[in-house]
């Protein structure tokens, strides 16, 4: 095997290094993470899921495996398990499967509930400071400080990821419109790179196009301040093109997706109908001039099918079949477009409050009230 | 853990037994599988990629571990590794998961192409006794004839897998309009009932709705022939309101999923917009009374959104919210229904020839036109 | 001008005699109708506009020019005019343009109310013979009962204008699933017959698909009889995919469409989208060899493009173009289908009785909840 | 009659003056104009048609009649009827009817061939002149300047128009994104202020929400610029979400819509999915505090459908029904959206030169490559 070389070497020659990423939602699917805290405490409980999701991700052609720590801060992990257990057992599998490929180990850090509860920014520091030492103590490559909607958050958590000398690279989950407080992608960039990200970019809020948009406003903005960085994009694979400055959290249908056990009567998959199309992921993706492990399964434009029993199926394997067709719905009752809602809301609003407990009742109707004047 | 019982004890008992089921669009979409063949060489190749989906069948509820062996027949795997290992190799996979809960173990055998291209009865015979060899070797709790378009050769399958003395379930691919060659469901249940199975219904070929009412109709032909049996359904979960005959497979969508790895160009998700919504998912599952390892990660009617942090989202943990939701396609230049092509092609045609080598450009050319003209 | 031929004779010799029609519905769009009642009274009240509306049809190729008498019945008409002094300027009006061209004038009679609320079949009779008096006075040429939804009413009306001699057209506004007393267009169709209708067939509650369908049904249950007869449809110009038995009057979007006078806000278009394309008429029309007045505004296949300012519209002077166009909606936030409501209500329903008032508020109240509750 | 005020005084006074329009349109869907040259001979040839259609305006509730003179100039009518006469004509219809109730006449012209072949200022000019001296003849009670794509034709009509000392009125068919050269809404109602327009505003090549949102940056440029104006807007009645610079022209399904006469196959309704449903036209209208005649045919929220047969439909006659509905299309296979041509051309493009004849076969050839290119 190769000589591995380093994130910002590879990226200074100019190769596409491509993440993994969509843990969350596809670990929620296959039934080891909850939709609601959205926390990663599966890396403990059930490592074989998490690993087997890494290897997919490796033969699909990833260079990057991003640790398993989305929202594995302490403040947030709270009666969700053991933080430094949690942290630990995700370096672990990143490293592990990183190890079967030519793929890098990325520690993460996301966005706290200290920070829109209006802690101190010690106290939110403090936090972010008790993950990065489980990074650094399991050597992880580099690291990423991502999903922050307030790009001062984002800003402190470079500021501490940075002082292990690792590459940091920064990703808020903002559309063109800015961060929750209006400030634009440029000045966000600008802001990102001055705290010491060597990359700056956007995640998961929005579809590859929206996401595409604002990383060249961002680069924009770098270039306008007389700086240098790397840029990178992690958007959602759903259609959004009816989101606004919230990005796909405001979809009426936000965020359940299909899992598999639905003989039980609880699957949810309002979102699947959005589940980009192939032809729209070309139009994102980037060749390498190389293909994966993955790729002996699957031949460019459908060249398999060629194998097909059926005449008429072996007949689309062929590229301008695929790139004209529209796919249909089945849906007759279902529109093209949801009305997202329209919440301001941002840190330091009481219902952002850091809060253990479930919602209550009371809360509970309340927040309907509100939800239902939304529309 | 409480004392095994057999599949039929549990149904005679009442109970309503859950399947595992959609291995191969599963795994292709994870990398695994190629969509032209359909075949299981995975089994062997990749083990893990196929015990990680049967224990998230398990965790979801699932009482029965189908082993990996769908379209595992020698004639079919021609060139795509060895039959008798895969089947060996699915057995074992199955069974180590199996023993992980209370779930039994069926070996599946599928449509030959053998059939298709009019070979004897007692060459397709032999082509299904030889897998059946191995599920006997490592003693599969029962056995399951699934995916058959034609009911002849359901009931040679059932024939060969009833002398095992084994329960026997089968399954056609159909729906209202009966089998390829016009033969009702009523019918074809009768058939396959007195060819010996004791659980008969349809698999994969319509969404739950259609699937229900073709299983009924099996049964009303099966009580007005005075016989008795159980039955099942593995359907789709797409939306199929637009599909004829031939089911999806007509669609000028299939047969491409989404997969993971679309960084390096090769996704495809034209039936992803199909994926039914949990509502629909709902009026087709039933009630058990008890919930299975999955669910602690997933509350009834989006509990677990009580832990979010965006209020109006916590707002949505309510069950009238997610009934009365109809979820947006997000694809302002997408229909709600397709075309189906209409292929009347079954048994003996030409195009259906057994062939083990790839589509030619020349028979391709010849079949883009007829594809075309089929629209 | 060539000798005017009878209707009967017309189609004895296969020609195809065109209708015209719509008249409340276009009317009401042009400010002349009320929405609720559907009552004529324009025809004394505004001339002007009816001749024009009479003229367009007949520049349209329109070979008939039908009274603009629907629910002129003097039971129908309480409070909204001399029934006498409506239905005997309908009469002027259509003959005064039929005289314009080759045209023929019918008279036309409609369902009752007297029929919904149970009065005699003697009572029922002498409201058609009031109208059939005008009619025979001002000498139209055949005579139409039309928009029946009971196949039992409408054999009365026939057997009244049968007594003039003249001949008799009769269409009920049912679908495939037959009148509202579930008797299927077979049945309907041999009973018209039998109580003397020449011409029979179906009108404006279904899409052109639909009533061609329904008029088939009536054609086959008519020549099983071993009886003979001329078929007419009168199809809406709308989509109704999703229609049940009481057809498009149980859509949600029933019954407004657009109106010319939006600036004081009380347009409603609800039925707009439904209206049916080009291509869909042209699977409906047929030829006839040669072409109306009106076509000296209209080339074939949109040859008058040729004439227009952008090279791109003069592009689409080609019948391939406007065959293969899927016109979009333009509206991202509705569906390809309703959901109708499923009212089985039918003749002598306390909700049908006749009733001079407007609905009270509590009346109102009161079939809010039944219409909420039937979704 | 309350003495009749001029256009000035009424808008200074406040008075929300409404129009009438859409004239080539709506005569082209009754088989009076021809869809391609746009122009109207009708006014000589069809009076009565064109009288009833300002009759319905009026009923309606417009204040205004705009003479039936679109693509009326000379050099545009060629071959098809006395320019003269057919001005004259126009001019009398719109004040007949305007005299049957409170309405005003207003002169229009609109852009013209002479300048897209790049005639001089002059020529132009002359055009202008030929069809103003019959309005002065006539003596219209103000002057609209229409339909212009490029604002330096439209300045040379307001300086023409202003010669006579009457009132005069411009709007553009443009939308946000400017005229086909690109010169902002903002600074094309500048210019036309300057050149002496005292209305000024858009007309008809978008829906009213864009329209709405193009005379705001009129207004905004005009304040800016320290100056003042009236603004008007006469949007299209269709969805166009999905436009570009070129409004619905470039859309696919332009120009056809319904017509009456579909027995002959010549309709095209391309368009219709697209109307405006009547929500979105109550967003976009004002309340003027009084009624208009056709009101005696129509009550506020449906309140005539307390007199329908139905009781269902009677349920219909509240505010809330219609605001909440979604109308569905009822066209399962035609998307949301459609991808607008992108036809850059503007003045002086050798496409747009002016030609008497109808394309050419190789014309038309070369002209469809170009349009199949453009998607």
């Amino acid at each position: 095997m190769q000589l591995l070389q380093g994130i910002l070497e590879r990226l200074d020659a100019g190769e596409v290094v491509i993440g993994d990423g969509g843990f969350v939602f596809a670990l929620e699917k296959r039934g080891y993470v909850k939709a609601g805290p959205w926390t990663p405490e599966a890396a403990a409980e059930h490592p074989e899921a998490v690993r087997q999701l890494h290897r997919e991700f490796l033969r699909a052609g990833a260079n990057v495996m991003q640790t398993f720590t989305f929202y594995a801060s302490d403040d947030k992990l709270e009666n969700r398990g053991n933080g430094q257990q949690i942290n630990e057992a995700a370096c672990d599998l990143a490293r592990e499967v990183a190890e079967e490929g030519d793929a890098l180990v990325a520690g993460g850090v996301s966005q706290t509930p200290s920070f829109l509860s209006c802690k101190s920014e010690n106290d939110v520091k403090q936090i972010f400071k008790k993950q990065l030492d489980v990074f650094v103590q399991k050597n992880v490559d580099f690291l990423i400080a991502e999903y922050f909607e307030h790009v001062e958050e984002a800003e402190w958590a470079v500021q501490v990821l940075k002082s292990t000398g690792k590459p940091v690279a920064a990703t808020l989950c903002i559309g063109p419109e800015g961060d929750l407080n209006g400030i634009s992608p440029g000045e966000c960039a600008v802001r990102l790179v001055k705290a010491g990200a060597q990359i700056v970019g956007v995640n998961c809020h929005f579809d590859p196009e929206m996401c595409v948009k604002t990383v060249r406003m961002m680069k924009e903005g770098v270039e306008k301040a007389g700086l240098k960085a790397h840029y990178m994009s992690q958007p959602l694979a759903y259609h959004t093109p009816d989101c606004n400055r919230q990005g796909f959290i405001d979809l009426p249908e936000f965020p359940f997706i299909e899992m598999l056990h639905y003989h039980n009567k609880k699957t949810f998959k309002s979102l699947e109908p959005r589940i980009l199309s192939r032809w729209d992921m070309q139009k994102y993706a980037r060749e390498r001039g190389f293909l994966p492990a993955g790729s002996d399964k699957h031949g460019l434009w459908g060249a398999e099918l060629k194998m097909h029993t059926k005449p008429w199926v072996r007949a689309r394997a062929r590229r301008d079949y695929w790139e004209k067709l529209k796919p249909a719905s089945g849906r007759p009752y279902c529109p093209a477009f949801s009305m997202p809602d329209s919440w301001g809301v941002t840190k330091g609003h009481a219902d952002l409050m850091q809060q253990k407990e479930a919602t209550t009742q009371d809360q509970l109707k309340e927040l309907f009230t509100k939800a239902d004047q939304s529309h």
